[in-house]
């Protein structure tokens, strides 16, 4: 269920530029709005309370900022993914690899071994969702861990790219705080009509 | 003050390896404990509330989940430096250098213009101070932007190397939540007494 108190605040101060970009750097991930922020950690509680969380996996850095509030609510541990160019040879860490939309690059993520188990019951949590791949590394950790990943949050999503409905065909619960469908730096965002 | 909870936390999770190196990644900063965390914050609070803080400026990443725990007793926003190899150059940031000793190289770190003022009054937080790089950075950071420092806070000082005395000495009230005056693989971590 998307979140009205966000999608306002998105309105207002987000910024569409051109080649698709929504800058929310004034609240969200430059700049975070501690209120706002621990209304999404909130949120993210309510949506996925019954799961049984054990543990909250993202990705550093702006992700950590969104664990955190959640975690308050779940009280559970947070673990983020670093992402490095220099892989961990010692071999205590699962990796994945992760392209980045925003920065046209490619990024090793790592977990160390120690922080992710058979038994956990992992639920991603990231701000923005756009082709997908953060969360398909994130849950490649959780797989090659042997843990249950028992849901994924973002704050944003952009529903005009394919990463959600991937995502959804993989039968991961991924629950959408604002899901924009459009957007146009002349008219602004169009949010997704929810039944 | 230092945080007894904190230092009994180290006792017990911490690992003490070769070179110096004071591993708290089980509950700092690559898992991390979120009612240790939460607690972090409340004591940041406690010791900086009379400093009317408008602003909380950390550096990514661990750093970022520090900041975003105080916010929430603070009731201000964060605003966190991003590290960048590639030196933005439209001119509408702030930027210093950084050399982390970690990681052994040397960062541009940026902060929007728009999200530091004059007139804001600033709390630095970050989760290690060892050689002080980091605080230097967000100091002068502040400064270009004519804002005022108001205090500085870390988790963890490395009390052995010369960070927290340099920047005592600059004038800053600097207070570090754990100070570690020594530590050896064997017998462990030796915290400063305190009056």
């Amino acid at each position: 269920m998307q979140m009205k108190l966000l999608q306002d605040r998105i309105r207002k101060d987000g910024k569409v530029e051109k080649g698709n970009i929504l800058k929310v750097d004034s609240f969200l991930n430059h700049q975070i709005d501690a209120e706002l922020l621990d209304e999404i950690g909130k949120e993210f509680h309510r949506q996925f309370a019954d799961r049984g969380v054990s543990k909250i996996l993202t990705i550093e850095a702006s992700g950590i900022a969104i664990a955190i509030a959640a975690a308050r609510y779940f009280r559970c541990p947070v673990v983020f993914a670093k992402k490095t160019k220099t892989l961990n040879i010692a071999g205590d860490v699962y990796t994945s690899k992760v392209d980045s939309f925003t920065h046209k690059t490619t990024n090793d993520i790592i977990v160390s071994k120690r922080f992710l188990n058979a038994g956990d019951r992992v639920l991603i949590l990231d701000d923005f969702l756009a082709n997908g791949k953060a969360i398909f590394g994130l849950s490649d950790l959780i797989r090659q861990a042997g843990a249950e990943l028992v849901g994924a949050g973002v704050v944003i999503e952009k529903g005009f790219q394919e990463g959600g409905k991937k995502i959804r065909e993989m039968g991961v619960d991924l629950r959408s705080l604002a899901i924009v469908d459009s957007m146009d730096p002349e008219t602004g965002v169009v949010f997704r009509d929810e039944e």
